[in-house]
């Protein structure tokens, strides 16, 4: 995958260059830690969620994320718009569907966006994606706690079903858009003791998104650049939180040519 | 002390095995970092204000966190709804009462949440917790200028009145149940000079309460750990704010064993 | 301008002293950031929104923020309310018009201010005052492409339009009060870095507007200070996000004769 990786280093030098604006409708716990990690990786973010603005402020935009962590009604009806209008525009939409599966309001939300939107990446961990596919996953809060199937599979099925690239994030990330299917070994452990952090993943992969239309390629690479950073923070901290200070320091002076050698993507089928 | 000692490092490690699911309705300003606290002592955080989906998730909790600290109308409406249910389900709350006292909305609002919903501990500073008593304390926005009496008067009067564990933060912490009275000497000063430090130790009360059904030695379990924490990563730091990086770090690295040999609480009788 | 490097640091004094309360209705992103730069400086946040006691709490503020980062027709109401009341009570207002430009719905949103409100400050970047200025500008999202005229020839020209102070900040911060036009020379690139870095120059403005009546030089003190503070912060941190933390802690050791030496202001005309 030597190609991949340099394909993936272009994709991170195309952002910088280009500084795509990353549309963000998305939950209240994160939003600092995703606008830094918007500007790290190079991309410019703006958050506006008001339904007077959401339409205009999707037009203009290079992608656009829907994350209904903490949503409400109101929000929700803000992201449709929203996402009516990246779909008008051929914005590329990532939807991060936090905690679907524990309430009946969340996966209600979810599956409205599903239904009546056209998405160009899900991602999510395991129960999440399972709960939202019907092959079965349990989510505890915002923790997944198990998905009834291998995550290949799901991601798979689910990528066939919707029309979608689907990334489950874990211990390897796997991306499917229901033909090919990869898998990123980049990452630390580290990263499932902070919150937010799937949902910086998710910002990543909007940023590449907004660069290249091979949306699978995009997510892949988003995600193992982000691990790649990680990994690289987790050298030098002592715990959780330094890590994180870390984390965006690196993603800021990571080169292409670190990624192009660096990132671990493998073809799964 | 060594019993209570031992007995605060049992509950950590009983949060650490169980990863109690803690609900919180908290406020704009520290949620990232209350749902990180939450993260490094073990336990894991969900943040959900929708009246849509507040009494699901609260009937699913290991424990509730009330922080109106940016409330409106609505907000509060959903701390209701999330309130009864986790009464009816005997999920315990713990609320914050963030500037109680400082406009008369505040007041109303804490107010109508002590009157309509059954509290297992409510934390706050010595102004908030003095307004709320009725027996006097000035409040500042959201600092504590004064209270009218000394803490361990106040908290005992107000537990007895109330039927809850009060918790009074400041050099020493004081807990009552209206009966018992204890008082916490762990802690540094450094946390007076931050945002969101009273919200994360609200949010400690709320893990410890999850495992931990003696409300008042819980109560100062998490406030005795919160504060060894602090100790600790004040130490190698040079100011509040890369305190702050090491104090979840040094939370998430913390034993047992060491909160066994390291907390300091005293009977006030 | 040793004289007024002194005077600067007088203002620091008398912060660090009186502690005024500061009132922010403030955007959703930055709300941790800027609550804490806030208690850095000397003074004491409190971040307030609902339209119950918006009033309530900026009568008794020492300087008001509105910043419509992240905007609803609520906020703004709520704004507007506060804002009033300040008015009335004779408190500075300092408003961030966030984005201004970037749809219609914020510059509708931050002309409603600057029409139904007496403004002591207006802080912004060179796209955000241009275009609020009518003299021209373009804003993606949340940052400034470019200005159409020369800032101190825009701020100048907006100062006089609409009697207030206006800050535009860039490189070289540019403050004018229609009269007198001053250069802030202290900063760091890191600065355009990272989400919020605006916001919290707002916040300064506002610490030190509620200290000095003379609100030209108090913003020029104010965005001195702040970027005296980034300067020492960047010399021993290796990216944005460890800079972001140094600079919190160095903000809160900074003394009033370190910042009498090291302020870079000069008289522009």
């Amino acid at each position: 995958m030597r190609t991949m990786g340099m394909q993936v280093g272009q994709m991170l030098a195309r952002i910088r260059e280009q500084r795509p604006l990353i549309h963000h409708i998305t939950n209240l716990v994160v939003m600092n830690d995703t606008a830094n990690i918007t500007l790290m990786v190079g991309a410019s973010p703006v958050m506006a969620h008001a339904a007077e603005e959401a339409a205009e402020m999707a037009s203009m935009a290079g992608a656009l994320v829907l994350n209904p962590g903490t949503l409400t009604r109101e929000w929700v009806e803000s992201m449709m718009i929203a996402g009516r209008q990246a779909n008008n525009f051929k914005v590329p939409i990532v939807l991060d569907p936090v905690g679907a599966g524990a309430t009946s309001f969340r996966m209600r939300s979810n599956q409205q966006m599903l239904d009546g939107l056209s998405l160009q990446v899900v991602r999510g961990n395991a129960g999440e994606i399972g709960s939202l596919s019907g092959l079965g996953g349990t989510v505890k809060g915002v923790d997944s706690v198990e998905a009834a199937s291998e995550p290949d599979v799901v991601a798979r099925h689910m990528a066939r079903e919707r029309s979608t690239v689907v990334a489950i994030t874990g211990q390897r990330d796997v991306i499917s858009d229901g033909t090919r299917t990869l898998g990123v070994d980049n990452g630390h452990p580290w990263l499932t003791h902070l919150t937010g952090t799937g949902c910086m993943a998710t910002a990543m992969i909007a940023a590449f998104a907004a660069v290249e239309r091979d949306y699978l390629v995009a997510a892949a690479g988003a995600l193992a650049t982000y691990g790649l950073a990680a990994e690289l923070a987790a050298e030098r901290t002592s715990g959780p939180a330094s890590f994180k200070v870390a984390l965006f320091d690196h993603l800021y002076h990571l080169t292409p040519e670190q990624v192009a050698g660096g990132v671990r993507i493998v073809e799964m089928g």
